[in-house]
């Protein structure tokens, strides 16, 4: 039996970057003045892809329950045809779990603490965990692919592996 | 010289129709439980048209200021090569000013109020006023085209007519 005990770390873009992009107001971004002056654009902030195989974007609103810490991570899922977008509305943080490689390994597992003011976009293929909001239940706008194919795999560590997600 | 005053109306789907979508949780919209019973996804949900003329889908942040009332209505935009959908995530309400028509026409304007928990999506070519949120600096998560060609039209009512959103 191996237990792994994992940190969230805070979320940033460069710890982000194998994973995915940050969105999130920055003075890194191109910022566009419009409207008379009136409206600063963070422009462009996403790399969308879910083109492939004839897919295209969605627009999508996600209720999540919250879940206390700490929590065991069991399973993980990907998505081979399309990036997904995270973007919460609702004012909580949210745990952010992910992990690189082919195959899903506990020693590849990372976790990520989200500020309410941060979104996140996860690469076509990049293992993650379903959305972890904390503190109460969270609504996130959503933006992925829809089409044709199969855009889910799931994989499950082994059962003498225990993952456990401890209080940041 | 003309007065119009334009009274904001509730905004709704239904009466919203004619200039593009309201995005909101709804038990209208296909509601999907994912992520183990812990998330109900309310499913695609806007009609993204960004792809004229090679474009793509963009996400960007809007950071806005607000507007007192009564506001003078000058000046209206269109974006021919695309939609164009705001998702609030700073809790305040805002005030969404369209109207339909080849040419922008006073008497054609309709203003919505939108609470702080709905979207919208404006279509492809309707006239529409820069974002005015009300009550505080207000941020939205944006949706729209980026590409080459012109995207914005901007049209200005003549100078004796005078349309003066109120009070709601």
């Amino acid at each position: 039996m191996t237990t792994l005990l994992l940190q969230p770390e805070p979320l940033s873009a460069q710890a982000f970057a194998p994973y995915g992009e940050v969105i999130e107001l920055s003075a890194d971004n191109e910022i566009r003045t419009i409207n008379e002056g009136n409206c600063d654009r963070h422009h462009d902030l996403a790399s969308l892809d879910t083109r492939l195989e004839g897919g295209s974007t969605a627009i999508s609103i996600f209720v999540s329950k919250p879940v206390n810490l700490p929590f065991r991570i069991e399973t993980m899922e990907r998505h081979p045809l399309g990036s997904q977008l995270f973007l919460p509305r609702s004012g909580h943080p949210y745990l952010v779990v992910v992990a690189v490689g082919d195959d899903l390994e506990a020693a590849n597992i990372r976790a990520f603490i989200a500020s309410p003011l941060q979104g996140v976009n996860y690469f076509r293929n990049t293992w993650h965990h379903y959305c972890l909001p904390l503190e109460g239940e969270s609504e996130f706008f959503v933006v992925d692919r829809v089409g044709s194919g199969n855009n889910c795999q799931e994989q499950t560590l082994p059962r003498d592996i225990t993952v456990l997600l401890e209080r940041h």
